[in-house]
């Protein structure tokens, strides 16, 4: 995102975040969680994840199209192991309130599995992951999502691009925090070149034809291309098996739409996972290794055109570090739309944010 | 590999590979279950960890280098979790026995998750996380690995080409088995265009000076390049955490190599995990809507070049059918190594492979 400058204080967009979904039906609690997760994307630098959505959640729990007030419920459950329900509420708040119950299970028993079905857009899958870090133990969260990706050999979107995420404390350093989508990159990065007139390289989509494209515009109106060929898309389809498959829901071409859908739920599916160090080995020993490990990958000879490595979950804290501090920038079309949300039902942006 | 047309009753090469380690001193038990990771390789086409692993593991066998009588040892249990000590034993026999503790317990418990380490090379990871098939259980192996890849924005080889496994059932269709390495291809690969003097693609590997190369001799001083640039780092530094760091082994740089390493135990750590379907929805429903995906991707429109749309494992699972009934083809070289292994503790290949 374009840093116009303009910095708000996270706390104060937290509080408008909140009473807008409040005003729109959403009981307290749960506008809380939705908005948790939001300011945690945009405090990280992943805006794409952050207030930016809001608009479109509000819109669709006003629609009927997302049951704000459902919170989900368990529909089988053993010691280790659960499914959960969405019931089409929102997905953060089915996401948290699954990644809770994860995350109590596998306390107690050392490791522990919980999809979730009905669900919508969760927001970043690293959010969910990073609940296992003050637990000293590892979390995993994968979900499935919207097509936007050809099958390796096909030229039709089928999957979506399916995020993997997992979150490792480490001792001194920073958690290692890997969240990536299993495509080259996200449909956000053509969307940006189509508006800008800027050619993409050939290994980003194809066009409708199924050949390479360098023409934004026609990426758009083709597929995104998976991560390595033919492995991206294996792995694109086992975090659909992981989520959808294994938490009976619909798989690829049958999830809706976030944007452009004013008719049906998106029926999203979510996996997560977590589990205690401890039952490995002592949580000080793991620390300490994964320290020597993060200082000895980046003290590593530089390739040409680097000026430094960092590992996953790096970039992200430095970013939440100084934006804690400074304040999230928000982009003018980012700002106007959340002015518009916010007179729609009666609280004003601009009061919220003023210092 | 090339197939020159000569092929060998599988049962066969079994019985000479079993009778081989058993004359290097390796109790007949693990003989048998380092050969039917090998022939289960070769099988299903993946002949870079068939029986042509079998000279090196035997050699560093004798000189002392693979405890050929370890089993390993559990250090640390509970009911859902496992701590294996390899022993530096052979890589198989370690992988076995920890995967067979794993299933166990995830049958019991729902998930289960053990980890190992003073290992050895174990063949392929699919192999591991495809034993899970039987019991309708989903499986996942990961391996940690020399260093043969470099970080993303350094230059000089770090971690290894770390594989990731998946293995899940179907009904009707074949299993969806997942099996990845982390580097854009196989060091394999770029040996074999240096031996025909055959450029590289520059997205494979970088030379010494830590520069894009097409190049494949200055490739092989140089490092080999992750899949999708950070992403692929980012999910090889997270196998490492769940292999190494996890288990208490190693990591990267420090794991030893498996050829032109005379001193040491290379000190591998694997990581194995499973659950059973039916805590979360009933196995035959899920078996339905995974035969509904893999029909559904398979009838995708196809993209340019390609002649068919094929998921994970399919390829595997049609070589593994051919070489069943017509016998697996071994290229010329690999029939030499293994006549001379055979020889050097009297035992005749020739004599074994006769029709």
């Amino acid at each position: 995102m374009e840093d116009t400058g303009k910095r708000f204080n996270p706390e104060k967009l937290a509080a408008f975040c909140i009473d807008v979904q409040e005003k729109a039906g959403v009981p307290r609690e749960y506008a809380e969680m939705v908005t948790d997760n939001l300011i945690m994307a945009n405090l990280r630098g992943v805006d794409t994840h952050g207030v930016t959505r809001l608009p479109i959640y509000v819109e669709r729990v006003q629609a009927g199209l997302i049951n704000g007030k459902a919170a989900g419920t368990i529909v089988m459950e053993n010691a280790t192991t659960a499914a959960y329900d969405g019931q089409n509420g929102l997905g953060q708040v089915v996401g948290t309130k699954a990644m809770q119950l994860c995350l109590d299970k596998a306390e107690r028993e050392g490791v522990a599995i919980v999809t979730a079905n009905n669900s919508n857009h969760f927001g970043t899958a690293s959010y969910y992951a990073m609940k296992a870090l003050d637990r000293d133990m590892i979390g995993m969260c994968v979900t499935n999502s919207p097509s936007l990706m050809a099958p390796w050999g096909g030229k039709k979107v089928f999957l979506g691009t399916n995020p993997i995420a997992f979150a490792v404390p480490a001792g001194e350093e920073k958690p290692f925090v890997l969240d990536l989508a299993t495509s080259v990159v996200a449909r956000g990065a053509v969307i940006l070149a189509s508006k800008k007139g800027d050619p993409i390289p050939p290994t980003w989509a194809m066009n409708k034809e199924g050949e390479p494209t360098t023409d934004a515009k026609e990426a758009l109106s083709g597929a995104l291309l998976p991560l390595g060929g033919h492995k991206g898309f294996g792995l694109a389809m086992v975090i659909e098996v992981l989520s959808a498959v294994l938490a009976a829901g619909p798989f690829g071409p049958h999830v809706g739409e976030l944007y452009n859908n004013p008719n049906t739920p998106q029926a999203c599916s979510h996996f997560f996972m977590a589990f205690r160090i401890d039952r490995f080995r002592p949580v000080a020993d793991f620390k300490a290794e994964m320290d020597q490990m993060i200082r000895e990958v980046r003290t590593e000879p530089l390739a040409k055109g680097f000026s430094k490595i960092m590992v996953a979950g790096e970039p992200e804290a430095n970013t939440e570090a100084d934006r804690k501090a400074n304040g999230v920038p928000l982009s003018d079309a980012v700002v106007s739309d959340l002015t518009k949300l916010g007179d729609s039902v009666g609280v004003s942006f601009a009061d919220y944010v003023k210092s």
